[in-house]
């Protein structure tokens, strides 16, 4: 339901319609000029030839310095999706299953499943205030268990997972002897102070993108950090499908790294600025909802809800959302990403509230 | 083979050795200037966001009517590669096998073994000048055949394929009920006039790129085009795992493809001396090769020759070149790339020749 969305929202203002699109995490501000400036400098000197699988060297010297890792342990990846698939790829046998606390974002499961894998929902609700139940977990593991995917900050409900927490996931994972996939795509632009998988055990695999600290959505580049021969493993499944991040591309990504520190801090207050405001206008209706962490969610709840058909109804009043049922069983929620320009936000909000009363 | 030779001389360069690189099919001509500027214009006007998964619709109208068929029967991919690897990903089970002519290109044996299915080679030989024997093909074909390959003009040996021997390779595969997924991303640049799968049969796949024609190879753009049930399987595939080509990379595409024929012809042109100075080079010798019929690639033979050794002793000698193994049983070949300077070619040659002499 993710994509269908999207690619209606798309369809649909290419027929000239004005859309609201509260539907997808892209950022609404420009990729920083200079980042753009760096591009078109290694564009015009060359940089446009094949690179190596790996990635550019001194993008992974930089990756790897940041994480206290050796350069060996980065691979530069089309977008923190194709980390995620990569490894599940060379990871998941048919009949095998990974272990997903839920609401998780769609990619995911849907990888999983086109890969001949189980998804094992690990429940959490919003009157828990998300609480993942680490007892439940023991009990999802089993023999054909080969990957618990932790997704901190979350997409779509915006939590952050304490380091207690963590560290009891990643201490069972590890006993049980599986891997734990994480993806901290929104940890750099958190409003709270996040735990990385890094800290805790060697074995576990991180992944993460450019796209949203740095509002490069399109730029279609992120990382993975993992065990040396799975990075090896990763870098032979890219000669044989994308060869490469084009490296003018990563040359861009080097000078976002450089800026990170500065264009993470203006979008962290942006975010909570608009989180703010959603949170103001959501808590004058009947609606349920947690305050996010983190950009750039909410994920209220509004009781007997059919989501599927309300997104539908919204997106024919100009407004796109995402149904709760594209991030698990969640029929009554909806995912509400605050990427649009201000205005559109009230006004995107202003028109589901009237939906809803 | 052809990675690991790759990766390797990048590592030299790295080190600060001087390699002429005549292993790659990698133009050393730099992308046109007007390409990067509408590149940069397309980042500058904010076409830095998710983008569709088929493809931008311009873009797709543009290749749907250059090779006469329905925008949804085409889609962009991140390079023919992508192209490759997921035709054969939604279409190979296990045990399921392609045919492919060989000599051929690395990466779908690659790509084949990776998925668990077999590749049978339709060997074909430099004494016979690479005629494909299509009573050889009905005989590789079984139960279990999904694809037959073609790669045309062929790399690693130039050849192109006549209009019979394709018609009835592909009448074959029709009677037999296999699809053909053609490889054509030399074409444009051949410096003999070839026919397209496009012309035999609708049901067949076709892959390009914008690579080898526009000196883009680093920008990682090419795109298929097939039955629209397929296109929207790879469209579901890349929902879930690369996204998209950036906008502004498939804004760039467009703006090659306006320029096509004065880059082409010009390409073309300068490949064709290329091909007559290295062949004027080797026919003083006694190594034995075929005259190209298309860019870029020269694939000679020296009797007795181990070409895995001999491509090594040339890296050493500052000469890249990839050895035959790296294109199936041709242990007695080795592919010379003319993808270099014309003096860098004239020098690798002469180093060639000398060490075999």
């Amino acid at each position: 339901m993710l994509y269908e969305t999207n690619e209606t929202a798309m369809k649909l203002e290419a027929e000239g319609k004005r859309i609201v699109k509260l539907n997808i995490g892209d950022p609404d501000e420009p990729t920083s000029p200079q980042i753009i400036d760096t591009a078109l400098k290694a564009m015009k000197s060359g940089r446009t030839k094949y690179s190596s699988a790996s990635g550019e060297k001194r993008l992974r010297e930089k990756l790897a310095a940041i994480h206290g890792v050796p350069p060996d342990n980065v691979i530069v990846t089309t977008g923190s999706k194709w980390g995620a698939f990569s490894t599940m790829f060379l990871l998941l046998k048919p009949g095998d299953n990974i272990v997903l606390p839920s609401p998780h974002w769609s990619a995911y499961e849907l990888i999983a499943r086109n890969l001949g894998a189980e998804t094992r929902h690990l429940r959490t609700r919003l009157c828990e205030n998300w609480r993942i139940d680490t007892e439940k977990l023991q009990l999802l593991i089993d023999q054909r268990t080969r990957l618990l995917v932790l997704n901190n900050p979350n997409n779509p409900n915006s939590k952050v997972i304490d380091e207690r927490t963590i560290s009891e996931m990643t201490q069972i994972s590890d006993d049980k002897g599986i891997k734990v996939l994480a993806d901290e795509v929104y940890s750099d632009i958190s409003f709270v102070k996040t735990k990385s998988i890094l800290d805790f055990c060697a074995s576990n695999i991180l992944i993460k993108s450019f796209s949203k600290t740095f509002a490069m959505t399109g730029w279609r580049i992120g990382y993975a950090i993992a065990e040396k021969p799975l990075i090896e493993r990763m870098t032979k499944l890219n000669q044989i499908t994308l060869t490469s991040v084009p490296a003018f591309i990563q040359d861009a990504a080097l000078t976002a790294l450089e800026l990170k520190d500065e264009i993470a801090e203006k979008s962290r207050q942006k975010y909570q600025k608009r989180a703010d405001l959603a949170c103001d206008l959501l808590t004058r209706t009947n609606m349920k909802f947690s305050k996010p962490d983190a950009p750039f969610y909410l994920f209220p709840k509004r009781e007997g809800l059919d989501s599927e058909r309300f997104a539908l109804d919204m997106l024919h009043r100009g407004v796109a959302i995402t149904p709760g049922t594209a991030f698990g069983d969640y029929k009554e929620h909806f995912r509400i990403a605050l990427t649009a320009p201000d205005n559109d936000i009230r006004q995107g909000l202003n028109t589901i509230c009237e939906a809803l009363e």
